[in-house]
C-alpha cells in the first residue's frame, strides 16, 4: 500500500466523520443545575428518544456564588448517566448560543413545568435563535410527579437540614 | 384523695387535651410578612371561619436582612389580633413543614392574588405535603380590594417616604 | 309526663339541632361532573379533613344535554362514598349560591389544577360571595397525578371508545 | 431461484423495513386545521429538522360541522408540502393516540403560542402519554410573527369577507 | 353675497371639519355587550380621559342568538351616557377593523381583567392592526371591584332568576 | 401701553399656559431602562399617537448598582428622540406617582409583553392610582417582533460579549 492510498483512506474517514456530525442530532441541555434534579433527569432521558446525543452543560458566572460546587455537580451528573455514551456533561461560561455553536448542537432541550416557565423560556428561546441562526429550542413538559421540584426549593430545603434525597438522582 | 386518683385525674386531663388537639383544626399561616398587610389580615380573618386556631408565623433567615424588624413585626401583628384568643403570632427559622408538625398544625393557610402566586404556591404546597405527609395547604383568594397590595410594593413605597397607612392594619 | 314538658323537650331538641348546624362546617362541592373523576374524588376526600360534611351537588340545566345521564351519575358518585355518612350527593338547578344557602353550606369547595382554572374560579368565587354574603370558597390544588384529568377529555376519550376506567373512581 | 430463497429474500426485505421504521423518527402533527395556517406551516418546517417524517393529520368528528371542507383542506396542505417526500397529509376520526400508534408515530409535534395554549396542551400531552405509553409530545414555540394567527380568528375574518391570504400558505 | 362665496365658505367649513376629524382622537369600544356591565362602563368613563370621543359599538352576527336583544341593549347603553355628547352607541356586523376605519376611529379601547383576557386580547389586537394598518389597541386594566363581572356570568345569574342589578349601570 | 395692561396680558398668557397644560395630555413612561431597548422605543413611538407629550424617565435608587450608567443612558435615549420636541428624557429618585404629579403627567404609559408582565403591571397600576388619584396607566401590547427583548437579557448577552446592537435603538 502506498502513501497516496493511505492519505485517501484518511481523507474518506474524515469525510465520513463530518457527515456523521451533519446527521447526528446533538442537543444541548443548558442550566445552572444548582442542583441537578430528578426533574432534569426526566427531561434528559426523554430527550434521548429524540436526539442522538445530549450535552448537559452547567452555565456559570464566576462572580455568582453557587450553593452546590460546580465541579462536584458535574461529577454527580456524570455518575447518573455513566451507562450512556451519548450523554456528555460539561460546564461553560459564555453565551449558551455560543457554546451550542462550538459543540455543533443545533438544538436546545428544555423542560416546561408551568406558565411561569413558559413565559421565561419563550423569551430565552427567541433570543437564542436570534443569536445563532438555526438554533432550535425543543420543549418537553416535565412529568407531573416532578413538576413541583425546583432547584431553588431544593436548596432551601437542604439549607434547613431537610431531606432532599428523593428529589435528586444521585447521592450527595 | 390519694395520689393514684390524682395521677388518674392528671392522666385524664392529659388525654382530654390530646383529644382536643386531635379535634381542633389548627392552621399555620406562614410568611415573611415584611410587612404584614391588610391583604394578610383579610386571609387570617376569613381563615378563622374555617379553622379553630390560626398560628401566624414569620419565617426568617438570620442571614437575610429584613426591611421591617422581625420582633417589631411580631408585636404589630399581635396588636391587630389582640381580641382573638385563637390567633397566635410567632417566628421560626426552620422548614415550614417542620414548624407546622411541631405545633400540630395540619393545615397551611395561604392567600392567592393572581396566577403568578398560583404557580409559586402550587410548587410550595406540593413540597410541603411531601415533607410532612398530610400537611394540607388551603387557599383563599385575596379579596379584590386587597389583591394589589404586596409586601414588596409597600416596602418600596415606604422607602421613598410614601404613605403606607392604608395598606397595613396597625400603626407604625 | 305532661304536654308542657314534651314541648320543652321538643324545643330543646330543636335548639340542639340548630346549634349543631351552627357549629357543623358544611361545604358544597358543586360541579357538572360530566363525569365525576378521580380528580374530583381527590378533592372531596382531602376536603373531609377540613369540613364536617360535604355535599357533592351536580348543577344542571334542563336545556343543556349532558354526555352522562345525571341520575346515573348521582348514583355512581354515591357508590364511591357509600362508606362515608358525612358525604351527601345531590343535583340542583338553581344558582349555586342559592342552593348553598338553602342547605346551610357556608363553604364552597373547589379544586385548582392550573392558571386557567384559577382565573375562572377567581371570578366565580367573587360572584358567589357577592350573591350570598359570607359564602366562602375554599381551594385545594389538585394532586399532580390527577391534574391532567378533566371531564371534557374523559368524554372525548370515551366517545372514541378509549378506556377511561383509570380516570373515574367507579365502574360504568 | 427456488421458493425458499425467495421467501428468505422477502423476509429480509421485511426485516429491513421494520428496522427502518424502528430507526426512523416519525412525528404526528395532529389538529383540526380549520384552516391550516402559516403558524402551522412554521411548526411543520421547523419540526422537519428534528424528525425524519411528519404526518400532518386532520382529526375530525363527523358530527361537528367544519368551516372549511376537510377533503379540500387535505389537498391544500398537500399542495404546500408537495416538494417534501417526508411530509404526509391525512385525516382521521379516532383518538389521536390510537392513530399515532397505528402509524408508528412515537412523537406528537405541537406548537405553543401562549400560556393558554400551554395549559391546554399540557393536559392533552399527559393524557396522550397515558393512553399510549411512550408517546412523547414535543413542543416548539410558534415564531412571534405567527403567534397571533389562530384558525378561529381566520375563520372569523373570512366569514366577514376579510382578506386572509397572508395568514395561510396556499391559495383558496 | 354670491354663490361662489357661499360655496367657498361651505368648502372651508368642510375643510375645518376634516381637520377637526384629523385631530380628534376617536376610540372604538367594541364588544358583544350581552349585556353591557359596570365593568364596561368603568372602561368607557376612564377612556374619556384619554380620547375625545368614544364609540361604543355592539358587534353582532345575525346567525348567533343573543341573550339580551341588541336594540334594547343599544338603548340601555345610550341611557347610561345620555349626558355625554362625546359618547356614541351603535351596532355593526362587519369586521371591527372595517367598522373602525369607516368611522375614523384610530384606536380600539379594551379592558383587561386577567391573564386569560390578556392572551385573547393580545391576539385580537395584532390581527386588527394587521387588517387596518395604524389601528392601535389601547388597554386599561379593569378596576378590581369590577374585575370579576363578566357578561357570561351575568347571563347565568339572570337566567336562574338572580339579582343582577348591581352589575349593570341601567335598569332592565 | 401701561403697566396694568401689561400685567393683564401677562396674566392672560399665564392663564392660557395653564389651560394648555390642562388640555395637553402628558404621559410618563417610567422604567429603569437598563438599558432602553427597541421594545421601549416601540411603545414610546406608538404612545405619541395617543398623548401630546411623553416624558421618558429613568427611576433609580442610588443604592442599587446599574449595569449601564444612568447619565449615559439618559443621553442615549435623548439621541433616539432628538427630532421629537414632545418627548422629554429625565431621571428621578422618588415614587413614580410623585414624579408624575409634579410634572402634570396624568397618564403612565406601559408596554405589556406577556402574562408575567400583566400580573406585575396590574399590581403597580393599582397602587399608583391609589397613591395619586386620577393617575391612569395606559397599556399597549409590545409588537411581537420586540416582545422577547428584555433589559435583563440584553445585559446578560452584553456581559458575555454578545452583540446587542439589534436590540437597542442607539449605538453604545
Amino acid at each position: 500500500m502506498n502513501s497516496l492510498i493511505i492519505s485517501i483512506s484518511t481523507y474518506s474517514r474524515h469525510k465520513q466523520k463530518e457527515s456523521e456530525y451533519a446527521m447526528k442530532k446533538i442537543a444541548l441541555f443548558p442550566g445552572s443545575f444548582d442542583p441537578f434534579t430528578k426533574g432534569h433527569e426526566d427531561i434528559v432521558l426523554r430527550g434521548l428518544k429524540i436526539f442522538d446525543e445530549i450535552i448537559i452543560a452547567i452555565g456559570y458566572n464566576s462572580q455568582k456564588k453557587r450553593y452546590f460546587e460546580i465541579d462536584e455537580m458535574v461529577e454527580k451528573i456524570k455518575s447518573c448517566f455513566s451507562s450512556y455514551n451519548n450523554i456528555k456533561v460539561d460546564k461553560y461560561t459564555e453565551l449558551t448560543a455560543t457554546y451550542a455553536n462550538k459543540h455543533r448542537a443545533e438544538y436546545l432541550l428544555r423542560g416546561l413545568r408551568n406558565t411561569t416557565d413558559f413565559e421565561y423560556e419563550n423569551t430565552i428561546a427567541m433570543i437564542n435563535k436570534d443569536l445563532y441562526d438555526g438554533l432550535e429550542t425543543v420543549f418537553l413538559i416535565t412529568s407531573p410527579k416532578f413538576a413541583f421540584i425546583s432547584s431553588t426549593i431544593i436548596r432551601e430545603v437542604h439549607s434547613y437540614g431537610g431531606d432532599i434525597r428523593k428529589y435528586i438522582p444521585y447521592t450527595l
